[in-house]
C-alpha cells in the first residue's frame, strides 16, 4: 500500500458523457478521494475490432486526472472479452460440464487455458502496459476483475486438455495416477492419458472425489497462471506502479496467487447478508458484522490490504439480489470495519449508480440523477474527515488466537458433505464466539511455508477439522507446542491423505497420537438422535453435528465425557501435555456455545477489559495501539472506558460511561499495547 | 359477438366413434348449446402426409351440424404440427436458450419465425379456408390455439435470425444499438449485426436486461405476425365469418394482437386457484374469485368478449395440476362470473372428458363413461335456462376506477426482481380492495392510442408502479387531471426509459414534477427492518415492500408521514392539485389494507349501497342496469335489498333480506343506472 | 439358496494389498462367514485393454479361498465398463432425454441396447465363465450389479432404435399404434416407424402418457434381456453354480427378470431412512422398520431370498447421503429383520470400509484402520452365534392378508400424479396398519400367471388402487371370492386400460359390477375442503386423499356413509357377497387409521395373541413355527408370553413378562403353527 492512497472510488468514464468527467473528478477531490480505478471492463473500447487499438477516450480522461491530481489504478480488461472475440474464437469460452458454452451477455464467460485467449489477452495487456504504463497518474494496476467470480469452474475443451497436462506433470505414470485416484474402485483405471478429463456429465451427477479434488487444484493453478502471465507482461512496462487484484472467490489458492502481486484488494459488501431472499431467521447480532470473518481471511492472506470495492449503496442485479439501502451510518461503519481488520486503502464502488446494464441496482454513492447532496455523499464527507484523523499506517491487527485453514481442507469440505457439515458449523461458531468474547482472532493458512516461529505469537491455535492432515503440518504444530503453544483439534481430524483417500491408519493421524487417544467410534448426530452433549467441569457443553467417541491413553486428561446417546460416559474432550504446551482434542464440531465454553475454560475472552467493557452488539478490534469499537446494533450501545484514553475521532480524552449511536464507531488510543 | 351465439362447447369429432356424433350434437342442442368449436388440433388428420389433404372426416361431421342446426367455430391447427412435419423440417421446432430442440410429444413445440413453418402453415390454413370457408354452419374461426401457451419464449435458429432483423429495423445502426443496450457496460458492444442474437446460455443465467426487454417485444411481435398472417389468409375466404383467438398468455401484447381479430376469447379455469400443489395458505375469500382479475384484463382488451373454454370439470394433466372437482353450483357461478365481467358467449371445455392423451384429467361436462345425468350436466341445464333470462347484450361493465397497465411495465416487472416485487403485491392488493369494497374496477392499457377523453369516464386512475414512464403518457394523464381527473402513483414510478435504462434525471420523472416532490431516498423493506408504516389522518396505514422517502415542495399536501424506520417523519403520501383535478403519490406498494384505506379516503367504496348491502364474500358487478351478485363463499350469504328490484333469475320483485346459497348468483335489474 | 450358505460378506481383493488377503479370509472364517462376493466391479482388471484378458489377480485370490475354505459368488462386471471401452465406443453410453451422454466417472453409465456393449459384455462374461466357471470355490454368480440402480431410464440412440423395434413388434401397424397411443389428441399420429422414439425434450417436460408407459415397459424388457443374455452365456459354463442378481430398482419387472435366475438377492440398507437430509418429521415407529415393506416386496418375488448386501455400517457418499452410524444392536436387528421376512442368506456389505472412491462413507464392518475389535465386528460375532441357533431353513413366512401389486399400476402411478397420490398414502397406510396390529402381510404380484388357488391361502386380498384393471384379473379375483375369499378395492379402481387410456365404460370396471355400485362422482380433497370422513358402525373413519362417491344397488351393503363435504350422506364404503366370499369397495385411499379401522372390522389383528402380547414398537413375523419379535424402539419393550415357549436365541423356555432391550430380538418356537 502507498501512503498517498487512502480513499478511492471506482469510475467508468465510458458510461458517462465526456462533459461530466472533469466535474466528477473535481467533486471527488472535494470529498478527499485521492485514487480511482478505471478501465477494467473496457476491452471493446480499447480494441474495438481485432487488432485495432484505440486508447483515445482514456487518454482524454487521463489528461483530466492529471489536471485534477487524481491517481489512477488501471484495470486489465480480460474479465470481459468483446463479442467480436468470442464469436470469432468460441474456443475461448468457458463451458458447463456437459459442454454448453457460456456465451456473450454477462461477464467472465472465458476460460484461462485457451491458447487464443492467452494470445489475445497478452496482446491487449501488453498494449495497455505500453500505452499507459508510464502515465504519471497511473500508480497501479488491477489484474483482471474478481478472478473466479460468477463461476470458479471451467469445462471447455481447452480446460480438459490443460487438465490432462496438469495430471501428466503431477503423476507422471498412469500406474501412479490410477493408484492415487483409486482406479480400482468401479473399474475406473485409465489406460491412456487421452482418457483423462475434467468432470463430465455422469449418472446422477456424482463423480470420483479424488479427481474432483485435483479439478479444484487445477482450476486454482489455471487462474494463478493467467494472473501471473499478466503480471509478467506488465512488470517491465509500468515502472514502480504496483500490481494487485480484487476479491476472494472459490477454487483459488490466494497464498499462491499473491506471489506475483504487490498486495491484495478485497471487495466488501456487508449487505449481502441482508439480501431479501433471506429468511429473516439470521441472528441479528451477525448480519453485516459477519463480514468481519471475510476480512479476517483477507488479512490472513495479506496484511495490510486494500478494499477495491467498498459497498457504496444498496446492492442488486435486475434478476436477483435485492437488498435494502444501507441505513444512515452503515457506509461509515463498514468502512471502519475494513480498516479495523487491516485495510489501509478504501475505495468505494462506485461513484454514480450505473445507468444501464445488469447492475443498475448495484448502487453507487450518487444516484442516477447525480444529485449532489444525497445521504450517502454526506456520509462520504464524514468518512473522509475521519480517515484523516487516523494514522496512515495504523499498525498490525493484534490477536492471541489463530484458527488454521488450508486450501486442501477447504476444497475437500466443498466436495464432501460429511466434511462440509462440521466445517460450516465450526467456521461460524468459532468466529461468533470470538466476537462475543471480544477476543480478536486471526486466520492462518497452513501450507508448506508456515514455520513454528510464525505460530508463536498466538497463545492458542485451533484447527477445527483438518480432515486432510499431513504429517509435515503435525510436525510444525508439535514444535510450536513443545515451546509452550496450545493446539486444539475438532472431530474428523486426520483420516484422509492429500488425495482425499482414507489410508489404513488409525483416525486422527498424528494428532491422535499426540493427544494419546484412539477414535473408537464416530457418528453423525441424526435427526432422531438426542442432541450431542458432554459434561465438562460439572456443566453441560454442546457437542454438535458429529461425535468422535474417544478412548484415552494414560497421561491423557479427560476434560469432558459425553452425556447423551449410546456413547454416554465415553471421553468427549481430552487434553495432554506436549512439551511445554498442550494439545486438545474435541470430539465434535464447534457451535458458538461450544466454542465460548472452551475459550473461557482456556482463559480467553475480554483481553482489553482493563480498558473497556463492551456489550455483545459491539465488535472490538485492535491495530497497534488503536482500539476500534464498532456498534452493529440498531440501538445505542453503552460502553465503559475504565482508564482515560484519547477518543481519536471525537478528538478528546474520555473516561467512564460512553454511548455509541447505532452504526457508530469509536477509535481509542490505548495507553499501551493491550493484552 | 353475434346474437345467435350464447352457449357453446368444445368438441373433438376425431376422438370419438363416428356413431356417437349425431347423438352428441342432439344432446348439445337439448341443453341449449348453439355453437361448438372443432378442428384446432387436427392437422395430422387434415394433412396426413405432406401435401396430401383429407377433410372427409370433418365434412361428414359438418353435415351433421347442418342437420342438427349447430353452429361451428373452426380452429386452425397450427398449434400442433404433425410429426412428419417436425421430423422432416426440424428447423420449425422451438428450442431452449441452449439450443435443445423441443420435440414432438406435447404441443406448441414450433416457432413462429421458421420460413418452412410459415409456408406449411400458410398452405394448411389456405386449404382449410378454401374448403370450410363457406360452409353454412361455420360462423367463425379461431386462429391457432392459446398462442404463447406452454412457453412464451423462443430460441430456435429461425428466432435468432428474425430477432437480428427486428433489431436492425428498430435500431438501424450498431452505434445506436450499442447506446440503447448499454454496450459500454461489461464490454458488450456489437461490431457486426451477425453478433446480435436472442439470449443464449451465460454464466449463472443472467443477461443484459435491455436486450431481454427487446426479446420480449420480439416474442410478442413474432406471435402477432404469425396470427395476422393467418387472418390475412382467411379473411378473403370466409365471407362474414368472424376471426378470434383464445387465451391470455405471456410475452404477447394483446392490444396489438387484437387489431387483426374481430374479438377476443378467454379460457377461464377458476379452479387453477385450487390446484393441489398449493399450500392451503390462500385467503379463502379469493380462491376462484381472483379469476375476476383475469376477466377484468380480458375486458380491458376487448369488451364484450367471449369465453372459448369455460371450465367444465376438474382440471389436471397426468403429470401435474391436480384439482378437486368443481363443487355443486360452481360451474354456474363461474359462468356468471364470466358474464358479469363482460362475456357474451360462454363455451364450455369440453363436451366429454378426454379418453386418452396428456389431458385425461382435464374433465369435460360428461365423464369418460358418457353417463347422461351426471351432476355437471344437470348444472349445464340450469345455466342454459338462466342465460335465456338475461338480455343478449347486457350492456357495458360499469366502473369508477381504472388501474393502468402497460406491456412495457408488465415485461419489465417480469425481468426485474425489484420491479416485480412491488408490482405483484399491488396488483393483488388493489384488486382485493376493490372487491371487498364492492367498487367495480377496470383495467386500462396505456399505449400511444389512449386519449384523455377515454379516461374521463373514471373518477380515479391508479398507475401502481410505472417504472418505465414515458413523457407522452404523463401528458395524457395531466390533460385528464386538468379537467378534473384524479391520478394516483405508487413507489418506483418513473426511473427507467423505454429501453429499461435509468437516465440522469430525478426519479419519478414527470409524475414527481406534477406532484411537487423529490424522491430523496428509497429502500426495500428488508426482513430485519421494521414494517413500513405511515400515519394518515391520525391512523396508521401500511406502506409495504418498498418505501420512497419524499421531499414535498410548497403547495404539495403531505397526506401521510412515515412512522417507522430511519425515515420516520418524512412524507410518505402526498397529493397536489393539477388543474381541476388532483395527483397523488404513494411512496410504497399497495397492499390490500393500504389500498382500502386510500380508496375510502378518496370517497370510494359501496357505490350501490342505496340499493344493496353485501357481505365481503360476495362480488358485485354491474353491466348496464343489471347488477350481478356472486357468492363465492362456502356458506349462505345474507344480503339486503333496500329498494324493490326485479330478481332476473328468480323472475320476481324482491326487497329486504335475501339469502344466497353457497356458489349461488343473483341478478337484479337496477331501477336506474347506479352510482 | 444352499444350505451351506448362511453368512457372507462382500470383498474387493483389488482394493487391498495382496498381503492382507489371507489374513482377511481367515478372520472372516473366524466370524462364521462361509461365502463372499467378489469381482463385480473389476472389468478394468480382467480386461485391462480391449481383448487382452488377465485373471491372474483373482486366480491368486481364489487359491487363497480354496486354502481357507471360503465359498465365492462371482459378479459379472458389466455395471462398470472400463474407460477404454466407453471412450472408444461412446455408443455404449446411456444418455439423458436431450441426448447428453453419461460419461465415465461413476458407474452404470452404459445402455443395454448397444450392439457393441452386448458384444463386449458377451465376451467378458464368456471369458469369465470359461475361466472361473469350474473353480471349486465358485458356487454362484451374480449377474451385473444392482440392475437399473443410479438411473432406470435410458435415452441413448441405441435405446431409441431398440424401442422402435419393440413398438413395431408389439403394435405391428401404425394404425394400431396411433389408436393405442391416442394419436388423435394434439395431432400426434405417426406416419412412419422411423418417427417412433423414446421421450425426447418437450416444452415444459410433459409427454404423451401412453408412450411413457410403453417406455417403462421397454426399459424393463431391455434390462431383462441383458440379464438373460448373461444367464444364457453362463449356465453351460458353470456346472451347478447358481445365478442370482441383487437389488430392487425401478422400471424393472422382477417377476419376469426372475425367470432366468435361481433366486433373487436384495441389498438392505435400513438406515436410508435416517439419512440426514430428512426432516426429523418421520414417525419414530417406522424409521428402519419401514424396510420391512421392502423385504415383503422381495419375498413376493422370491421366497426364500438372499441378502447380498446387508448394511454393515453408516452409509453415505462423499456428495450425499449422510447417515448416523448404526446404533449398538442395529446391525443384528436388521439381520433378523431380513431373516424374519424370508432371507436365508445374509451377506454384509462390506468387509472393510472403502479406502478410496465415491463410497468412502459406505462403511464396512471394519473401519479404514482395520482395527479388529470394533463395535460392529463384535456384533457380527454375536450374529454369527445367533444364526447357528436357527434352523437352516426356517420355513415359510405366514400371512393371512395379501396386498396386490402389479407393474402396470406401479408404473402408471409413477407417471400419473392423480394415481401416485392415492397409491403412496395407501402403500404406507396399509403397511403401517398391519405392522401395528401385528398382522403379518404379504404382497402378491398380479400377472397373467396368478391363479385363484394361489390366493386361497389368504383370508383377505386388498388391491388398493388398481387404476389399470384388466378383466382377466377380475375373473381370478371373482373365482377366489366364489370359494370364500374376500377382496377389497380402494378409490380410483378400474378406469384405465392396459395402455393407460380411459375407455367409455362406467368407472370401477369389473370391480364396480361385482360390488353393485356406480361411481357417481369423485374428487380430490383439496386444501380448502373439509377432511374426507365417513361414519361406519357409529364411529368416524378417515377417507383421505380422494373420494369416490358411490351409488349402491340393491343387495349391496352400505358399510359407511360420507360425513363431510358436499357428498355427505352418500355411500363411502360398501360390501357385497360374491359366491361364498365378499367384495369390499372403499371410496378413498387407505391411511394408517383407515386401514386399521377396516382390518379390525373384518376381524384381523393380533393373530398370535394366544401366545404373545406385544407393544406397538415391536414387529412380529412368523416363519414356520418360529416367531420373530423385533424391537425397533429406543427403549426396552415389555412383552407377555402367555404360554411357555422355547426362546431360541436365549436357549431356554420362557413364559410371562419379558423385557426386550432396545434393538434386541427374540425368536420363539411356537408350540404349534399359529393363527
Amino acid at each position: 500500500m502507498r501512503k498517498n492512497m487512502r480513499l478511492g472510488v471506482c469510475y467508468y468514464p465510458e458510461h458517462w458523457e465526456e462533459s461530466l468527467w472533469e466535474e466528477d473528478l473535481l467533486r471527488m477531490r472535494d470529498y478527499g478521494i485521492d485514487t480511482i480505478r478505471i478501465g477494467e471492463f473496457a476491452w471493446s473500447l480499447f480494441e474495438p475490432t481485432e487488432g485495432v487499438f484505440d486508447f483515445s477516450m482514456f487518454d482524454r480522461f487521463l489528461a483530466l486526472t492529471e489536471k485534477t491530481g487524481m491517481q489512477v489504478i488501471m484495470g486489465t480488461p480480460t474479465a470481459t472479452p468483446p463479442i467480436w472475440l468470442t464469436e470469432r474464437y468460441p474456443e475461448v469460452l468457458n463451458a458447463t460440464a456437459d459442454g454448453t458454452l457460456y456465451r456473450h451477455g454477462l461477464r467472465r464467460h472465458y476460460n484461462y487455458n485457451s491458447k487464443k485467449y492467452q494470445e489475445l489477452s497478452t496482446r491487449i495487456v501488453t498494449r495497455m502496459g505500453e500505452h499507459f504504463g508510464h502515465h504519471p497518474m497511473v500508480i497501479g494496476w488491477q489484474i483482471d476483475n474478481e478472478i473466479n467470480c460468477e463461476t470458479p469452474e471451467f469445462h471447455s475443451e481447452a480446460d480438459h486438455a490443460a487438465f490432462r497436462e496438469y495430471m501428466k506433470d503431477k503423476y507422471e505414470t498412469l500406474e501412479n495416477l490410477n493408484e492415487k485416484m483409486g482406479g480400482n474402485v468401479w473399474s475406473q483405471r485409465y489406460t491412456e492419458w487421452d482418457q483423462v478429463t475434467l468432470r463430465r456429465p455422469t449418472v446422477n451427477g456424482h463423480y470420483n472425489p479424488h479427481l474432483l479434488l485435483e479439478e479444484k487444484r487445477f482450476f486454482s493453478e489455471s487462474a494463478i497462471w493467467f494472473c501471473r502471465m499478466q503480471c509478467d507482461i506488465l512488470r517491465p512496462l509500468i515502472g514502480d506502479a504496483f500490481l494487485t487484484t480484487n476479491g476472494i472467490f472459490d477454487n483459488l489458492d490466494y497464498t499462491r496467487l499473491m506471489q506475483g502481486l504487490d498486495f491484495l484488494c478485497y471487495d466488501s459488501y456487508p449487505n449481502f447478508a441482508l439480501a431479501m431472499d433471506r429468511s429473516g431467521q439470521e441472528d441479528p447480532l451477525f448480519l453485516d458484522r459477519k463480514w468481519s470473518k471475510n476480512l479476517s481471511v483477507v488479512r490472513a492472506l495479506c496484511a495490510p490490504f486494500g478494499i477495491m470495492e467498498q459497498q457504496g449503496g444498496a446492492n442488486g442485479w435486475t434478476g436477483r439480489m435485492e437488498a435494502p439501502m444501507p441505513r444512515p451510518g452503515q457506509l461509515r461503519l463498514w468502512t471502519f470495519q475494513s480498516i479495523a481488520h487491516g485495510a489501509d486503502f478504501i475505495s468505494f464502488f462506485r461513484w454514480r449508480t450505473a445507468p444501464y446494464g445488469t447492475e443498475i441496482y448495484w448502487h453507487g454513492l450518487l444516484d442516477y440523477d447525480n444529485y449532489p447532496g444525497n445521504r450517502r455523499m454526506q456520509e462520504l464527507a464524514e468518512i473522509s474527515r475521519d480517515m484523516h484523523k487516523l494514522p496512515v499506517e495504523p499498525g498490525q491487527y493484534l490477536a492471541r488466537i489463530a484458527v488454521l485453514r488450508n486450501y486442501d481442507n477447504e476444497w475437500d469440505a466443498a466436495l464432501d458433505k460429511w466434511h462440509e457439515r462440521v466445517e460450516k458449523v465450526s467456521e461460524r461458531g468459532l468466529f461468533e464466539a470470538a466476537q462475543l468474547l471480544h477476543e480478536p482472532m486471526d486466520y492462518l493458512y497452513m501450507n508448506e511455508s508456515v514455520t513454528p516461529e510464525q505460530l508463536k505469537k498466538y497463545d492458542l491455535v485451533i484447527w477445527p477439522h483438518a480432515t486432510i492432515l499431513e504429517d509435515r503440518y503435525v510436525d510444525v504444530l508439535r514444535s510450536y507446542m513443545e515451546t509452550g503453544g496450545q493446539v486444539m483439534f475438532g472431530a474428523r481430524t486426520g483420516y484422509k491423505d492429500a488425495f482425499g483417500r482414507c489410508p489404513m491408519r488409525p483416525m486422527g493421524f498424528g494428532a491422535a497420537e499426540l493427544a494419546g487417544i484412539r477414535i473408537e467410534d464416530y457418528t453423525f448426530i441424526g435427526p432422531y438422535d438426542e442432541p450431542g452433549m458432554a459434561e465438562m467441569d460439572g456443566t453441560s457443553i454442546e457437542m454438535p453435528v458429529f461425535n468422535d467417541v474417544l478412548l484415552a491413553s494414560e497421561g491423557t486428561q479427560v476434560e469432558a465425557r459425553y452425556s447423551s446417546n449410546y456413547y454416554k460416559g465415553k471421553p468427549a474432550i481430552v487434553s495432554r501435555t506436549c512439551g511445554q504446551g498442550r494439545i486438545w482434542y474435541v470430539g465434535s464440531a464447534f457451535s458458538r456455545k461450544t466454542a465460548m465454553c472452551l475459550l473461557k475454560k482456556l482463559g480467553f475472552g475480554e483481553p482489553y477489559q482493563a480498558y473497556l467493557t463492551l456489550p455483545e452488539e459491539c465488535e472490538l478490534a485492535v491495530r497497534g495501539n488503536l482500539c476500534f469499537v464498532l456498534n452493529y446494533g440498531r440501538n445505542a450501545a453503552g460502553i465503559t472506558v475504565h482508564e482515560e484514553m484519547q477518543d481519536v475521532l471525537l478528538c478528546k480524552q474520555v473516561v467512564g460511561q460512553q454511548q455509541i449511536a447505532p452504526f457508530d464507531v469509536r477509535v481509542y488510543a490505548l495507553p499501551e499495547t493491550g493484552k
